[in-house]
């Protein structure tokens, strides 16, 4: 359950990792795949801000234009497993830019794949037909296969098209990522001097990673992140020494009312009951580790609380929600419609690279 | 089997049915959840009919303008049981208006839901990304519990969003009440003085409760509502009084030959075996719930025969089924077709209140 | 296994294939359903190679006046049966063609058809909602049936539709057929004096059926078909009297090795083990009917290499495919992209006859 690294359980296998290298954004979005906030520097960030609040104000506006942006464009929309709010969101996004979205009628699971087919070859079916894939697939590295088969493709056929991931199992889940820094940056005006506490399982957590991995790329002044977990589900080491070499401070503890009082921001995420071998190491914990509404009256008056949802019973019971939906510093239903705008402009700017 | 009040089987148990009260239309559709006929008066009925029926007409011109009512609109559809009829024709309703429709790519039942996640928080999740979300829900209530809490999100995000019921459980089916209602105003050009036969499980199909119901509300002069159905499952009196308070005549019986005669709209729906505890009473009546070609030679010239779709044995077999089709007194395809002018009309009320 | 016929091995049963004659084309496409290649002659062919070819070329240049062939025009796609190419490239084809898609949101055969409807209940409902209607169903002779009712159909509502098969078991894949023979055209710039190879279970196998009667209806001077398949899975012998009356020479073998050396295409299919009665039998001629690079080594410099993909091992292990896909002979990616351009043509052709 506990390595010396203390790296997430599974171990990184998939050869397209080392096969594949996604390029660096550097300003320029058009025709990129997008795989890993690696691929980002503080600039891009900044790019992808500035589209997304003016796309924003765009939709409040009713602005007919934006159905201009992508029209004559399709996205394929490949799930390979559920995800309600990436898969609408994105498809939301293309449609409001004019785009067309494509799918398999009856979900991919039960499609060629479910024949016997590879990853390789359906991603390469839906290069064929779509300018841009969003690709959300269970296993580690599949986004940087698919993206490594499209380049193939696209030296063959007469329409290229690019990857978008949704999330590749324990691996990256890179617009989650840039939504949640969006959603700080529009509520809190920038990351100078901010407490950020993400709380949950932080060995396995994919969202709090590259959360965490972005917030270093932005090289704030006076940044301060804190993480609260279970002492078998801490954050990965490596991504701590990542944190440190950029003059962020960190700050471990398995006790959230340690942080909880100078916290700007609280990232929430769930601990799983199926993390632990031992039932009773689970009971032991897992109260420590529910947001209610009683927990959340030691949190700042300007305080934000955010969560990537879905949730389950890591805030509670229903009750409990409806109460913390009604606090102003509940801000995840904000954090979900960003969602849509952050996915806006990546499309743009990936399939036109027009400033929106 | 059967009580006193002959009340549907399922008790009304959903809190939501008490929490949140649908609003009147009166004259304005715009920004309204469409969940129950009870929101509607005459006059409401009234400016749909007339707006489906011009939509109809534009349709037949191939009037491109049309698909600039819902411009720049998307729409979630959120099936959470299948329903081909009311989920294509709302589809294709956005589609010939110009707006966007979206969907869980692999089916609702599979996504978050299937994770766990409870209808409040999926439904937000659409309200967030769409303008208008159609619901169909197995249980009881569920659009009630749906705009209740999409009006709090509203509250909240940038981009507002509606519900329209697409049928939730036992309870109601509001847009199939329209689109019947529709079809008999398009085919006898009013309701003053009509005979109405309805025919199957009066006490638990939901077609014929919100069809009994609108048809009070028109308040039509001379009408008569004829209820045929199995002992066991007579129209819930409760239904029957608010039909006499208007002036409507009600006859009930379980002989349709007692009323097929006079009928000028004959409304047909399956009887359940599922409904009957004893196999025994289902046998003894169940033949008498069968429209075949000899059943429809009893009646009028000028009838309708109608039913909400799909069928299975209660209309014959496939044989049956061909010779009834050919019949120009059955209607039903015209029906299943006015579904789609009624989903457009209410649409394009609901999303921009233009008169179409 | 065997029969002095050589037929498929399922009889063709279905009522509908006696009761439902096809149109013939005769170079007009309008309103016209498309159920099998016997509909085409060569005029036809080459109408639509013609406009797929011209499709292909405004994509490229980003024509966006593609987007009002079929602007204002829904198409529904009816899939009883996974197949990711076939249902991926129509719905591309209609959204670049700028019109709408419908499909049940859950998969149809979680539909209505779950709950009993029969086939032409279920066509019907997408008739009334859509202009043309694309089925795939696992049944020999259901896109007859489909036609047929939805003919019925048109007589009754004010928009009527058209169906295009999208594969009927054992029976046709007609779309499939002619983006096989557009892509031969394309690489080839013709079809007289090619030498066209065809391996694998030609006695069962749809896409090679009607490929072959395409090539006679296209009546080329001095080609030559040779057939490469197992002894017990030959080219029905109907098939092969077709051929021989229209002036091709056709030559029969179970050894690649005989043909491949002359062969301008080789269009590879898989042989299913499900086929053999007796597993000796299959592991005694399987390793004949596996494309690899050393084999591929044997072919011409200028050949082709076709292939309707999905792809199991009958083209050897991951690695065989990533050697193969490098091969300039192997075309089957351009193949796939070939199926969307000639379904679009095919759709603007039905639809509204434009001359692309």
């Amino acid at each position: 359950m506990f390595n010396g690294e203390n790296e997430p359980l599974a171990a990184q296998t998939n050869p397209f990792l080392q096969r594949y290298t996604p390029p660096t954004i550097d300003g320029n979005f058009t025709g990129k795949h997008i795989i890993t906030v690696d691929q980002f520097e503080r600039k891009d960030l900044q790019i992808l801000f500035d589209a997304a609040t003016s796309i924003r104000k765009r939709i409040r506006q009713s602005d007919r234009g934006l159905t201009e942006v992508c029209d004559g464009k399709v996205m394929a929309s490949l799930f390979f497993e559920a995800s309600t709010r990436t898969d609408m969101s994105f498809q939301a996004a293309m449609r409001r830019l004019g785009g067309e979205v494509i799918a398999a009628s009856n979900g991919v699971q039960f499609s060629s794949v479910y024949k016997g087919e590879n990853l390789a070859d359906t991603v390469r079916a839906a290069g064929c037909y779509a300018d841009v894939i969003v690709l959300r697939h269970p296993q580690l590295g599949s986004s940087y296969e698919a993206a490594y088969y499209i380049d193939k493709l696209n030296q063959r056929i007469k329409n290229p098209s690019v990857i978008i991931s949704g999330g590749d199992g324990i691996g990256e889940h890179p617009t989650q990522a840039l939504l949640d820094m969006y959603t700080i940056y529009d509520q809190k005006k920038g990351f100078d001097g901010l407490t950020i506490t993400m709380v949950g399982d932080l060995r396995n957590g994919r969202t709090v990673h590259s959360l965490a991995k972005l917030t270093a790329l932005y090289e704030p002044h006076g940044m301060r992140l804190c993480f609260v977990s279970p002492q078998s589900l801490k954050m990965p080491s490596s991504t701590i020494t990542l944190l440190t070499s950029k003059g962020i401070t960190v700050f471990e503890t398995s006790d959230l009312l340690e942080v909880l009082g100078q916290s700007d921001v609280i990232y929430w995420t769930r601990v799983q009951e199926e993390r632990f071998e031992n039932p009773t190491d689970y009971a032991a914990i897992k109260d420590d580790f529910i947001m209610t509404p009683s927990v959340m009256a030691h949190a700042r008056p300007d305080a934000i609380l955010m969560h990537p949802l879905p949730r389950k019973n890591e805030m509670g019971t229903r009750d409990d929600h409806d109460i913390l939906d009604e606090d102003p510093r509940a801000v995840y239903f904000e954090q979900m419609e960003n969602g849509m705008f952050i996915r806006m402009a990546l499309l743009a700017k990936v399939l036109r690279g027009v400033y929106v």
